[in-house]
């Protein structure tokens, strides 16, 4: 166990041409040392997701090549879905696995943003753990009105403008939002019923927003297909609110309805010191596959 | 004119031992990319300071290698000296020299500094431009009372635990302080009179802490085997208060005391756009050599 290991995960403006996506990630995976995890289009949101990991330069480089990639062949003034989005390359979140602190990682991005300026001429404003302002904590305040509207006030309104580049956007690529975040675990519970009311109700115990658990968002959905109701969550700390902690939570609240478990599903990947403690949920994961571990995907 | 040029002037505790500190010069020249600029030994400090300069990804890995050497070859427990120190690799500064910012520079300073605290177990202080604490932007407040105070403070401290690493220094090697900062230019002016006090008010009337030009430090000096007085200045931001414009300062304060320039010197290189508005005062430099710009050294 040696080296430090960073998950990027970024966000395209485009989801319907599948040709234009495969290039970008073409571009991520030609360079050594990057594993491409994951590449997803969003039709109705025209917009696509690669997720890719590799050591800290590594990842550096990969991200800056597929914002060139994507700022070549993706043109916001034709470009419409209904997600908002300031960039062809919108956002380029730095995510820490294994090695590597969320400070350092938020480092990277600041050396990654200044590089896609300089190199790309695609201004760049720094989010979330790499925020250099308070308002740019949250990644709305940024992408707010989208590209159309920050294109028209960022030369003018010191609020918008760019952290790295002038107030002008790339004239067909916009803006990036560059950051750095903690893993996310998309983690869903579903329960032993059809009644989507009682994973409402426990999804809104639960969450963060209404005093629950710290670091979870929770909504209850029903999975029609299956006839089950599910608790589906994002957990945007592990380490604070470890899974173990989340799964008792919700198989307590459901039993005290008299509510079994149907199962888990992990959405993507997790890294590996998020199964400490999971004796007991890591067994009810339905479909269970020994890549869902980020390290093992990469061989490591 | 491409890529990003960053420059480390890592500060070790041995100023005696040639020996020691040529072998900490050479595993940072073992690093692709990297050029070492100069190596000074202080005896009477018992400090050294190598300057090396390269691309980000380079200079990182470079600093880590000197970091490790000097781990393994200073013993802070044997060592004496009368310049306040916490580490066997006291400072590692890293400072922008051409196409990326102190922002990124400070981004490098944390990857690097975690990386130090990871690999090689010595607990890291970030500082100036890098400090993540209002109170470790002034370098001197975290070596205060030097390794031995430190090492006693640091377990129970909360205002002396490092930013990377636990409370316990590493029992030979100490901490490390990891920061950015800007180009720093050593500045002299040479005055056609051996009058040390003219050399001192013109000295106290342009410096920044008594209100005269930003970024300035300054002090009156006797230059006891030419028989002249001189300015001796330090510009710790060339960008705000370029050379031109503190040459002429002097130049006029001089003058208006019937003392003439004798020459100026750089102590050190300085970086090619530090010579924006150089015709007055560049052909006056004395010893005047080309490799003097840190790009021509580096054959950029």
């Amino acid at each position: 166990m040696t080296g430090s290991l960073v998950e990027c995960v970024p966000n395209f403006s485009e989801g319907r041409d599948r040709r234009k996506v495969d290039a970008i990630a073409s571009s991520v995976a030609s360079v050594a040392g990057i594993s491409v995890l994951d590449v997803t289009l969003d039709p109705d949101h025209n917009r696509s997701v690669i997720t890719l990991a590799g050591s800290p330069d590594a990842v550096e480089e990969a991200a800056i090549r597929a914002v060139a990639r994507a700022v070549e062949s993706i043109d916001l003034n034709t470009q419409t879905g209904v997600h908002p989005r300031i960039g062809a390359a919108d956002v380029v979140p730095f995510v820490p696995v294994r090695g590597i602190s969320l400070q350092a990682c938020a480092g990277l991005a600041t050396i990654t943003g200044e590089q896609i300026w300089r190199r790309l001429g695609v201004p760049v404003y720094l989010y979330e753990a790499a925020a250099r302002r308070a308002d740019r904590v949250n990644l709305e305040n940024i992408r707010r009105g989208g590209f159309e509207t920050l294109r028209d006030l960022a030369p003018t309104d010191p609020d918008r403008l760019p952290d790295f580049g002038d107030g002008k956007l790339h004239p067909t690529a916009g803006a990036t939002a560059v950051g750095a975040r903690k893993f996310l675990i998309a983690f869903n519970i579903n329960l032993e019923t059809p009644d989507v009311s009682i994973a409402r109700n426990i999804a809104r115990e639960i969450r963060t927003s209404s005093g629950g658990l710290p670091c979870v968002k929770a909504m209850g959905v029903r999975l029609e297909s299956r006839n089950l109701a599910q608790v589906s969550m994002n957990l945007t700390d592990f380490e604070r609110t470890p899974v173990h902690r989340v799964f008792a939570e919700v198989r307590d609240r459901a039993a005290a309805r008299e509510v079994a478990i149907a199962g888990c599903e992990i959405i993507g990947l997790i890294p590996r010191k998020a199964l400490v403690g999971s004796d007991e949920w890591l067994p009810t994961v339905e479909d269970f596959r020994t890549d869902l571990i980020i390290e093992d995907r990469l061989g490591l």
